[in-house]
This record gives C-alpha cells, structure tokens and sequence, in this order.
C-alpha cells in the first residue's frame, strides 16, 4: 500500500483519549508510519516513531516506567519528546543524537490527534473543533472505532451522499422513510475550503432519532433538516434538525443528533475510522446509548464489506475507468477536488 | 496473477446452470475480470461487469428485481444488456452513456457460458458440445464443481495423461488394475485443432466404473478403450468403453460413462473447474449418482494438492527451466502446442 | 522474499538426524530451494531438489522404495544421488539427463546438513563441531525447532549480546539475577574468522541453570563465566560456566552447560532455527530434561514475536536507516561484518 497520495502537514486522530493511558503503550499505523502513544508523568500525550533506533524493535512492545517507555528487547528509556534517559547495559550512558522520532501530539475533545508532516507546522489551531463531543458536552455521548480497508474518500463520499442509507441500510438507519432522502435537492457550498451540505425534505415520517428525542411526540410529521460539513483531509460532521412539518420552518440548524466521523488513513487502502455521537435531550434515559450504539454499529457494519469490495474493485479495475458521479455526489466531488487542490500544494512546497 | 496468457475470444464456462438464478446475483471472476450473472424476466441469462459504474460497488452485492439487477449501494437498477433503467436519487433521470459492461452470454447443456473476448466475435456455434450430458441425456448425470489454484494447462495434463491413477489415485480411481494403464501405448490425433486419444489395454481386471454398469457380469477380463477428447482452451472428455476380452474386438467406442470437464481460467495460477459425468445403464438404481460422486469427489480432492504443489514449484523457480516430457505427455504436449499457436494468433490480431 | 544477501556455499543445518527417516520424506526450504530429504538404502541421507523434473511436482509428496524416492504423480524413482531409475509407464525406460538435482548432504553430531553452494566445494571438514552434543555425549541432551520469520542475523544479536535476557525474558531466564547481565564488560577477539566472546560477572545469586547442576549447593554467591561462540553464517555455541565467588578465579572455561544454535535461512526474512541443550552433571534426574525443554521453550517464545516484529519494523522503514549499535553489540556488529565480507567474497568469486 503506498502513502504518496495522503495529505501530510495535518492532525488526525490517532485514539481516543481513555485508550492512551499512563499503564501500557498504545500503537497505531497512520499514513505507514508506525507510531505509538503513551502519557508522560504529567499526563500529556506522547507519540513516538515505534521503531526503537537501536534494532527497531517496536516500543509499543515495551512498558511505561515514570512516564517514560522502555524498550522491551534492551531496555533502553525514551522520554515524551523521544530522548534516550537510560541505555541499562551501558551503565547509564546514552549515545548523543540516540532518539526515538517524536511527532507533535495532543489530547482535544477526547481525541488524541498527531500531526504527521512537517513538526515545525504544527500549529493547535488547526485541530478540528469537536467541541460539541467531548466531555461535558450535550446529554450523551457514544462512539465506536472501524478499522476499514478502503481509501478515506470512499468514506468521504458515503457520508456526503446519504441516499445509500435507503439501499445499503434498509434494515437499520433506512427503516423510516428513508425513500424521502432520494427525493429533494441538496444544497451546498464550498467555503474556506470545507464543505456544508444542507439537506431538507418536507413532511416526512419521524424518523428513529428522531421519534427517540421525545421532543416530537404526537407532532405527526417532521420536516428534516439535515446539514453535512466536510472539513480536509476527512473529518466530516453531520447534524440532524428536524421541525414539525406544519410548521413550515424556512430552515433549521439546531441539532438534536450530531455524529462525527474521525477518518484516518493507515494507507491509501484503509483507515483508522472513529465516529462519535452526540445528543441534546432525555438526559435521564440511560438507554438511548445503548440503543444508539447499537444501531450506529449495525449500521456500520453495513458499510463495512460495501466501502472493502469497491477498494477491491477500484484496486483490481484494469481500466482504471474514473468513477461516474451522481447528482447526489456534488459534494462528494467537491470534497475530492479539495483534497487533490490540497495535494498538489503540498506536493508543489515539498518540491520547493 | 497475470491473465496476459489467457486466450479471450472462448466461451467459458461460468456457472451451472442451476447455480444462476432470478432471485440471486451469482458472482464468477474469469479471466481476471469479475462478472456478475443473473436471469431477466424471460429466464435468460445476463453477465455484466461486477462494478457498478457509479462508484465500482459490486453489482454482486445487489439484489434481482424485475429481473434487473439493483446494485445496494445507491440502488442504480441495469437490466441484461447493461443498460441503467433507473438512479433513485435522480428522480428518474439517467445518464447518457452511463451503462454496466455486458458480456455475451448463454444457457446450454445445463451450463452457463460467457465470451469473454470481443462480443462481436461470441458466435453461439463456437460453444463446446455437451449434448451428451445436458438435460435428459443418459441415464444418470452428477457433477461438481472445484477451485483450483493452478495453471489450466497444468489440468489438461493431468487428464491427457491418465497414468497417474496408478499413483496418485492408487486407493481411489487406481483401486482396480490401474498397473494396466502404465502399459501399452496411446494413440492420439489431432484434427481441426482438437486432439482425440485412444489408449487401448487388453485384458484386465474390470475397472469400478465397468463393474458398475452390470454390463459385463460373468465376463471375466475386459478390454479397456479409453478415449480423451481435448479441445482449447480448455474442454475435455474422457470416455469409458469396454468390451470381453474375450471378444476381442479392434475398437469400442461406444462409453458406458462420459466425464467432461470444463476448466476455466480465473488468472494464469488458478481456475473454476466443473466435472460433469454421465452414464448409460441401470437407470433404476439410484444409488449410482451417489457412488460415482462420492469416488470422483475423493480421486480429485487428491488431484487438487498435487496440481496446486505443481503451480508453487513452478512459480517458485529460479531456474523456470521448461517441463520434461514422458511418452504418455505426448497428447499434453500437443494440447500446450494448440494453446500456444492459438495465442500467438490472438496476439497478432490483437496488435493489428 | 529474496536470498541474494545469503552465504551459499556453507553447511547448512537441514533436520535433526531422526527427522529424516527410511520411511518418508523431509521437506525443507533453505536459501529460497526446496529440497526433500530421505535416506538411502544404506541409511545415508540423501538430499535432492524438491522438484521432479518430469511436471515439477514435489516430491516430498512421494513416498520411498527401497532407498529411492518415487514420485507420487506418475511414479518416477530417482535414487540418493538424483538418478532416474524408473519412469513407469515408459516400460522401464529412462530418459538420458533426466534427473533432480542433487544437493551434498551428510548426517553428523546428530544432525543433516546440506550444501547449498557449488557441490565441488562441499567439504566435510567444514562441518560445525557439534560433537559435544551428539548421540552419547554428556549427561543430557534436549532440543527443539522453531521457524521464525526474521533476518538470521537478528537471532546473530540476540545470542551475542544476552543482556534482552534483562527484559524480554525477565520471568523466564531472567527470573534470577539477569540485571547482573548489564554491568561488567564482555571481551571478545575475532579468530579465523570466527567470534568468541566472554562476559565474567561476579558474585551473583545462583542462575537457575546453575542451581540445576547440583554443585553448587550451600556455595552462596557465584562468578558467571559466560562464553559466546560465532561461526559464520550463523551457528553459536552458549556455554555456561560457573565457580564460587569466594573461588575468586580468574577464568572459568568448563561449562556445566551448552547451548548450540543452527540457524538455517529459508530467506532473507525467515529461518529455520534449531537449539540443543547438553549438560554434564544428575545423570540420574529424568526431570532435567523436561525442566530444561520447558524453561528454554517458554523463553524462545518470548523471543519469536520480537524478532518477526523487528523484522517487519525493519522492512517497512521508509528511512531504512542503519542500525545502532550499543557497547553490548561490539559481537553482533563484528559478526555482521565478517558475513558481510564473505559475502563480498562470495559476489566476487561468482563474478569472476
């Protein structure tokens, strides 16, 4: 699998942040760099190329000890920020430039994300804003993690042209109504180089979330309102509005349902794949996450051999024949078009 | 695994034709390109390209409706010649041009059979004659179906050259007097391209399948008439005549069982292989099918090893130094000099 | 996986003796070769290409008669050193040059070994000295086998510098005193091209080996002699060594324990690895030998997934960057070096 094709000079999520902890490392494969993951004494996150310089056996293998990781083979000690602490066999003396390769890290919404090109442009700025996730935010909070072995685009396009949902997931999220998502146009509007999508569909039947507010009960039926960001290299947001169809609202824009889709390329045939779900209301009902797990897992689960077979057949094409676009892959092209903009840059300035 | 070796312009076989139904796409990668069988409305057979043009999903993931095929990722629907009748999420609208690829195929002799080459080319003439196994044919016909990771050739041999029973096959096929077929000599013609042999053996024990047909009870010693038939890229038949030694008659040909077998290429290092048999005696016993399945299943569950060993020693090669002849290789030498022949004049239509 | 960065006209360690019997055949790939082991008639061993001339079968599939080995597809013999002596179904005649490749073979200190190089150059005098650990030598002998998909110069490093026994195998081998394995210096001359190095540690708790021995008991602390010998391309020799502290002795070089090491490349990236322990003391304890096959399995174990993980760590690094080297490494980079140099021996031997 090749990596030439993937933004570098970006965070992306590496884990979720109860995964890395102060007791055992935490390794991960993100654009063909093996990396792994582990707290400091103070808590902060480190993350360090997982190859020891010594024999390249890998660190993930080895134990925290006082915030720092020892190789498991020798026993030499790196610190966060990848310096060598203790060789044991030399007596304590290290080797001048021995050191692990650290890549910037930081902990954000209850993600931790790594920035994997250039260390010097990695600016905390440019973390995607999951605000509206992480701890203290909405009424519940439920995620889950895929490892999928397709492009991060495929993911893109899935997300951003939801009328699979009456096909691939009849059973499960197309169960109510989903034929009104093939109906009706999609707006949307490239701005700052991300992607909003708004959706909206008219008097159509409550769908599960949103019957499972409780907000609609005996309201009949809803307009939706559904809106889609994108946001390069792949991190997309979808939040779900519905207002009661009588009410003949213009537009709505506040979620009683937000998911957020993680996408990050372990190589250009798969990712590492972390959604998380948001909520605003029956803040007593301690079900409602089981339940929206549960879907959202079987749901995926639908995805999953769909998104590998087209990576196959994308793979295995011999014509390399480019792929046909709907009307509802407007967005889904534009967020390709982003991402190539994006890659010619960093190709350009690498070439520099 | 390459499929530059391959010869294209061929009906091969694809399926059973029981195995394709109007409830269930059937998927059959030939040739190293994935095809999706299904029936239309009428019964007939439909074989498209197992990528969706949309965005390369599987058509084989899909469902048969109305006999179409709907792919399950956006629900575009293409009937049996590849044409898209319908794109839900564009209110009905179609793409000019925008259409499944359609491979020439049919129903006969109870199998399926695809052109993989130019369709122009498919001429229905050209398809191998099973008349002797097809519905209605004979007393009783059984049949099975084998993926093989080796080269088509390396089958062709096998079956040329049926001196391996003595070894290969010594507690299965070789159980009665298979010494025999290590003696004498084979004659073989080839004749409009196709290559008939005859290996004749005089008096020996009765081999099972002779002992089955309750022809020759009393009989003692039989003589064996064994007749292979060979045509490109890759049919054959082996035919079962006997006849009392005791008679001693120039030439049989008149087989109590027929075996044919239809291999077909999935890329150079691996094929579908169908075996059908057929017999033309005690139509009352029932049992037949059963026995004469269960020996087959067990001669060529032997098979399958020894050619998939063959396949990895021949790849594994640094030396790639060519097959050495035995005097019973002679009629699987002529098969690989047709083959041959037969490329290189697809090779030189192909580059004019 | 490639072998052209392997020595080839060495002994090679192939089976132990009572692997290959009169009775069937041992297969084994060395430097990328499939060869099948037997025995002759007269019960020396025989050691061919893996690969029947006729249609590449293998013929470790085969069976052996009389000494030969026969092939299991058409029933070719082919005796000990390669000779076709029997073709079947040809009337027992043979074909001029038809043979399998013969490969220098010999039994010796309880092991095969095979030449893999030019056969004019195999010379028995090269044969490792194992002859403290074939049939009759010492009190007792245990041993084992593992394959293990690394570089065999990764087994190299870890046998010449012991201190991973610190880590890796802190609850195994390490379960006594193995910190003591990272202080004191190891001393070690290069001598005809072979290694031997030796680590003196002083007064330590007693090793579980050499509480094993029974001589030691009531003597308190112990001084560990250890020695280490390097062989190219790649056999060791451990010998442990122990005195009483309060002996205060100098050198100590009668070990009460051996342990000798044949690593056998199938390729660059994996080998056949096998260990034999012998020691010289409790004749009359059964157990020793299961203790010493337990606690040597258990700690080897540890070791497989470490060095399949530094091989692939090694592999898939983009920067392939050099390895360093720690001060307890001075054995390991000395025999990397010397390999390396009969390597460029061997290149330029075969270019001239």
């Amino acid at each position: 699998m090749t990596t030439e094709n993937l933004l570098r000079n970006y965070w992306y999520a590496a884990a979720r942040a109860e995964e890395v902890t102060g007791d055992a490392p935490f390794a991960r494969t993100m654009l063909g760099e093996p990396i792994v993951l582990f707290r400091s004494k103070d808590g902060s996150i480190a993350a360090l190329e997982d190859r020891c310089p010594h024999r390249k056996a890998p660190l993930s293998l080895g134990r925290i000890t006082d915030g720092e990781i020892q190789c498991n083979y020798h026993g030499a000690r790196f610190d966060g920020d990848g310096v060598c602490s203790l060789i044991p066999s030399q007596e304590g003396k290290v080797i001048p430039g021995f050191a692990a390769r650290p890549y910037p890290a930081t902990e954000a919404h209850g993600m931790i994300f790594v920035w994997i090109g250039a260390p010097e442009k990695a600016d905390l700025d440019l973390i995607p804003d999951m605000g509206a996730y992480g701890p203290g935010a909405g009424t519940g909070v439920v995620g889950g993690y895929m490892y999928i072995k397709a492009n991060y685009l495929l993911l893109a396009d899935n997300l951003l042209d939801l009328t699979n949902i009456a096909y691939l997931h009849e059973s499960t999220l197309g169960a109510t109504g989903a034929e009104a998502l093939l109906a009706g146009e999609m707006e949307f509007e490239v701005k700052d180089g991300n992607i909003r999508t708004v959706r909206i569909v008219r008097d159509q039947v409550q769908t599960f979330f949103a019957q499972k507010t409780g907000k609609f009960e005996g309201q009949g039926n809803l307009d939706r309102f559904t809106i889609t960001n994108f946001w390069a290299p792949a991190y997309l947001e979808l939040q779900l509005c519905n207002a009661p169809a009588s009410a003949n609202m213009a537009m709505c824009d506040v979620p009683h349902h937000r998911v957020h889709h993680c996408i990050t390329p372990e190589s250009d045939g798969a990712v590492h794949y972390y959604w998380t779900m948001a909520w605003y209301h029956r803040p007593d009902d301690a079900n409602l996450a089981k339940e929206f797990r549960e879907i959202t897992r079987l749901a995926f689960d639908e995805d999953l051999p769909m998104l590998e077979a087209q990576q196959c057949n994308i793979e295995s094409d011999p014509a390399q024949s480019t792929l046909v676009n709907f009307e509802g892959d407007k967005a889904g092209a534009a967020a390709r078009k982003i991402v190539a903009q994006l890659l010619a840059g960093e190709s350009a300035r690498a070439a520099e």
